[in-house]
């Protein structure tokens, strides 16, 4: 039988480390699409000097999807401590070098990976240059990922809206990827910082509105202080559905209950775990203990395990 | 019948550049041993914050060798032109955080060797860190391979020798393929910014003493200011044979005339054709026209010829 298309849209750490690296080693054909505006530390750092697209999500993916040696992933991790060059990812140069040297992004990813042995595709949800903006609800306007990402204005106030400015247009193979896709799967990871920058790309919610794939979303575990402060199951949907303009046929989220002292630790950015609402439709909501073992993260066996049923692979 | 090992020593852009290049595509077994203690540029920079061995030179030998797609060697070949990482060769990046990473320079030089799909062996001379000293005909010492190699002194001043310090010791793959060797292949090269770090390094004199190998030296086409002003084949070939401790098999020098100006204008540090002395031994001193057409440098295919032919291939 074919093999099944899945696409996975996402940034930051969660969604390639959970359902990348979860579904990467099963007979399916993988796409990951990937923010692309990112504004913070290193990334930012490169995209200000050398008007590059960001490194930094892209460069997660194919972390996740590669098929090498301890030494070659360590290379592509390893982050210069001191120094000149303080505070820079490797794998950050590299794809800032291979773009500035090849001005050509599609063959720099098509060499990566081959660095990376990898089998599955990556692509960026698009190669404009653009900022992201929040509106808060006093309608003070946020500008840059990650000044939406880590607030340094009053965190409690809520996010009304967020927009591109300027506009920006899909990579032609990431909407291709979409369109002809069994299954699209959404998050998880920040809501407006990550996921929103990808479905206000224009191409991508109308890739998402023409496929006939179905489509899930993956509900964060935790809200994020400045982000979604008092976030439902529901509240998390609805903004996904507004974005995207169609509706989600699942959403995935987390029943299992876990130590919040763990999580405030370990994250302090993260405040309350996701409230479930009551009397949630069972066809559509999926709700299941999702925590790794002893951990605080997603599960990505289970995780693969709930998009392989649903694709029926 | 088995392929025969050839080993060259060298740094800078000649050796790997002509005679790497040259000798490459036959069928025999080539080992770069690579000049590590350069100290300027990008290099000198990243030996400054990092404490690593200097990738400058290695990494020219390496991309001297590589059989990929001219997408990554333009890649390796990248400098940033502006911005924060003005000046850093790209590769040499790579290098740095490969030894930062892993820890473990053979394991690095393996996974370089594979992204560069190169055949051949490539040893760095020493891993230890040490600095290049001069000391002038007036007595005064100058410090650092850059310092020689681009003199801030009156560079009308003699050199009367050079010396490493602290003392370093070889790679030992470097003195197991020197030992081995049917040939071994010294220069071309800055006389003593380059090629005498490797011959100062304590294990190479003794492995060339030791080897069964006939030892080649490709004199240089010019003389270079600061280093070797006014020197002459027989001066070129007495310094190496002094810090060798043992005589040459072979000299190959330039008899070709070429004009001096467009040398001057393409390398002012370059500044005159290397005398060539009266009554030199035909056995030992190897005369032809070295020109590559049209151009000022050593010709690779001539030289590969040249070497070839000593070496019965």
């Amino acid at each position: 039988m074919d093999k099944k298309d899945i696409v996975c849209l996402g940034g930051g750490n969660a969604m390639p480390k959970i359902v990348l690296q979860g579904l990467k080693k099963y007979p399916i054909r993988l796409s990951a699409i990937c923010a692309m505006l990112d504004s913070g530390g290193s990334t930012g750092r490169l995209r200000k000097d050398y008007n590059i697209s960001s490194p930094g999500d892209i460069r997660r993916s194919l972390l996740a999807l590669s098929n090498t040696s301890k030494i070659v992933k360590g290379l592509f991790n390893y982050r210069f401590e001191v120094g000149e060059l303080k505070g820079h990812n490797f794998a950050n140069l590299l794809i800032a070098a291979m773009e500035l040297s090849s001005n050509n992004y599609e063959k720099t990813l098509s060499e990566i990976k081959k660095m990376l042995n990898i089998k599955h595709q990556v692509f960026p949800a698009t190669l404009d240059k653009a900022n992201l903006y929040a509106v808060l609800e006093n309608n003070k306007i946020i500008k840059g990922e990650t000044n939406i990402d880590i607030p340094k204005h009053n965190g409690k106030l809520k996010i009304k809206r967020v927009f591109l400015k300027p506009a920006v247009k899909a990579y032609q193979k990431a909407v291709k990827a979409i369109e002809k896709a069994d299954l699209i799967v959404i998050g998880p990871g920040d809501l407006y910082s990550s996921i929103a920058q990808i479905l206000l790309t224009k191409g991508i919610p109308e890739a998402i509105q023409k496929s006939n794939g179905q489509i899930v979303y993956i509900c964060n575990l935790m809200t994020k202080f400045g982000e979604t402060n008092d976030f439902s199951v529901l509240d998390f949907t609805n903004e996904i559905e507004k974005l995207m303009g169609k509706e989600l046929d699942y959403v995935i989220y987390n029943k299992g209950i876990s130590s919040k002292i763990k999580f405030k630790r370990q994250h302090p950015e993260l405040i309350n775990p996701v409230k479930i609402n009551k009397n949630l439709d069972k066809q559509k909501f999926i709700g299941k203990n999702l925590f790794k073992k002893g951990s605080i993260e997603h599960d990505p066996k289970k995780i693969a395990k709930i998009l392989l049923n649903i694709c029926k692979v």
